[in-house]
């Protein structure tokens, strides 16, 4: 164990010294890192933390060692924690003694879990929060704790899992006036109107079906009532409208009462139905702004972006002044997503200054891949004269260079010339200009063609 | 003119006190802030410092005061700006004299503007830029003197304007392993592809237009050649892969060779054609990662979420782990929208922490506004009895409260009764509430349709 552990906490509350990446990381002691809750999220970002090591390292100049975790049973084994490092506990002393610079929260719920971070917080102790129930109804509270000890509280985690929605909100748009907001904050029903518009089920099979799949919890009220979204919506109403807003605030409907027949009808009018959570700012009678807070499906016209966020995804639509719209979409929620964010806002609260480039002069340039490493599908278009063969010799030339076609159109052009399409199957980009070399054609254009892929 | 403008200037290169946002501005002296440049950009910017100006305020417990414009020809006069509170001038020096604690770069060009930058970075004045080809050829250099000098350097308006993607890359993703970058980085060639699909409109035509509209320039080499969007890519593979790299590394070809063939052939594909910026991670013979990047037009699968960003906007997704898929889009261009980003680095820099949601304890609380203080569209389903003078009775009972009907679907149902669809035009939610009362149906559903409308 590294001895450096016992010497006193560094100041991270107080944030960005522009040094920090020019220190060496292995002249300066690790940052001591504490979770409390070790689950789907915390066990996540616990790994996050071991195999994304150097991405941090490059990222902030430091090392992170996890030294604490607190979880409910100490006395359960768990698998992946290194006992020599990190202490395992149920009581939240125990993990304050091992002073940790900062504390990633992941254990959910309201009791003890606002005792514990008021404790940590009144002690200057830095946190970092995926708890949206938490932070929707103890936000105001926590944050006056917070600022009162001069500790940082950060939260993106707490709203759209990875979805860096809360820091565009706060840093991005800190100078502009917001006027609307319109997001997809549940993906439990953005997966089940998504499956019920594609394959025109009803709500009760799409449901089953969805719990059946672990999207939907056995009691599925928080989500296909509206509660889940209202609660993220409250939240990031008032960091978009600069205002306390109430859960209570917002006027709330879920999609249990909606048919296919409505999905069918929506299809008619050239329109998908969403569940919406929608902040707008409205003109006062007596002049200032106030605030309609609604979450509600709505009928979504189909060129709208919001219309085509399918599956599990999470979006965010604002508008304002003066950037105009910005949309974000991404995972709204799973263990490593989820992780993810509170890894980016644990960067932040350690605090140095974002790096440019090369986030450190160690690093090695990364070298430029040649043309042809990575196969690709590709797009032929040729104009070629209209006589007999011509498809013949221009599948020759591919197959000669074991290029495989997947699809062909062809059609007669002006002045007995004829359009060839074709899509290949994946090649290496040299090997199908080598066999186009071969072919006689007026016009030749080659584009690659995109994978509609998941991602990694 | 604010007596305390004499006072030493607070070190603001050192960021982040959770003490600013309860600091009281009246009792602080303002931040004073410099501009290069007085274009479209810079002149956007002033004028959102000055409208904004409670927006900054509440967001860093400080007022922002621009002391300072360098242009190029000081004897023009200006209209917009108060001379009594800023200095135009075309001397670095005479600028450098006002103590700017930050410094808004929005001249453009390389000459002199790096030398301006290195200037001011040495003298540990913290810099905004939103210089796409200073960063994307000097980048490195400049960060290297800042580094030294202890100066922040931010730069997110420098790629695709208010697309909050250099945020995005730099912190919210900081300890992430990204595998893979698709941009839609260019407006120009976005708003001409997205018409040449919409149209069956040709290249040369559209140009054309857009040149008319202003949408392209009068050379327009740097957009329909791929120049611009290899400039960004260059920027944000750098961040996103933790490397350096330069816009020679990145395969370019633009989108003028293509024809109306190419985009109805794609169509016929279920694609449309996109020019994509695109930066991959792909694995090395020798173990290890290396880089591949090009811009070229792609044929883009319709479900892709890609394909649809349609217009001069702009959009970027990212794939990685563990946050798996970001998409971002917005605004890539235009003098407000660049200025929103400038302003955001510009908060950032005077680095007082992210506030809550309630920014400021003196800011009123917004009113929740009553449900019928906005007027919308509905959709109503309802099933009622498949007699004569149904219709008749729904739309009398509508429009005795003055409610007037868009659409209508009228459909036989089971067992003697009928489906009954409309929808609205904008009405207020209790009226329609009252009208539905008097009217008697097995089922009915009302939701709310959101309108198609464009920003604000």
């Amino acid at each position: 164990m590294d001895t450096s552990a016992t010497t006193a906490r560094t100041d991270l509350g107080t944030a960005a010294t522009p040094d920090a990446s020019r220190v060496h990381p292995e002249t300066t002691p690790p940052v001591r890192v504490a979770l409390l809750g070790h689950g789907t999220v915390g066990g996540s970002l616990h790994r996050l933390l071991v195999e994304h090591r150097e991405h941090v390292r490059l990222a902030t100049g430091r090392d992170v060692e996890v030294r604490a975790v607190l979880v409910r049973d100490a006395s359960r084994s768990r698998a992946g924690i290194d006992t020599a490092v990190t202490l395992v506990t149920d009581s939240l002393d125990e993990l304050v003694a091992t002073q940790p610079d900062i504390v990633c929260e992941a254990m959910g719920g309201i009791d003890p879990t606002r005792e514990y971070l008021l404790t940590l917080l009144d002690r200057g102790i830095p946190v970092v929060t995926a708890n949206k129930q938490l932070v929707a109804r103890h936000g105001t509270e926590l944050f006056a704790r917070a600022a009162a000890a001069g500790a940082q509280l950060r939260f993106e985690a707490s709203v759209c899992a990875a979805v860096p929605i809360v820091r565009m909100l706060r840093e991005s748009l800190a100078a502009t006036r917001i006027e609307r907001l319109l997001g997809i904050l549940n993906g439990t029903t953005n997966y089940m109107l998504s499956a019920m518009t594609a394959h025109g089920t009803d709500y009760a099979t799409i449901l089953a079906e969805a719990q059946a799949l672990g999207y939907a919890e056995p009691d599925p009220t928080e989500d296909v009532e509206g509660i889940d979204a209202a609660a993220k919506l409250s939240i990031l109403a008032g960091i978009a409208f600069g205002t306390t807003v109430s859960i209570d605030d917002v006027r709330t409907r879920g999609i249990s009462h909606l048919t296919a027949d409505d999905v069918a009808h929506a299809h008619v009018l050239g329109c998908r139905i969403k569940l919406i959570a929608r902040g707008e700012r409205l003109d006062a009678p007596g002049g200032g702004s106030r605030l309609a807070l609604d979450v509600t499906p709505m009928l979504v016209p189909e060129a709208h972006p919001l219309a085509n966020v399918g599956g599990a995804t999470n979006a965010v639509l604002v508008d304002g002044a003066p950037f105009g719209r910005l949309v974000v979409q991404g995972a709204g929620a799973g263990g490593p997503e989820t992780a993810s964010a509170l890894a980016g806002d644990l960067v932040s609260v350690m605090g140095s200054e974002p790096s440019f480039l090369t986030r450190d002069p160690h690093v090695a340039h990364l070298e430029i891949a040649p043309r042809d490493s990575r196969a690709e599908r590709h797009y032929v278009r040729m104009l070629v004269a209209d006589r007999p063969g011509v498809l013949a010799a221009v599948a020759g030339a591919l197959a000669a260079r074991e290029i495989s076609i997947e699809r062909v159109l062809q059609q007669r052009a002006d002045n007995g010339r004829a359009t060839l399409v074709l899509t290949t199957h994946p090649c290496a980009p040299s090997d199908l200009d080598s066999a186009l070399e071969g072919v006689e054609s007026l016009e030749c254009t080659v584009l690659p063609l995109l994978e509609l892929e998941t991602p990694r």
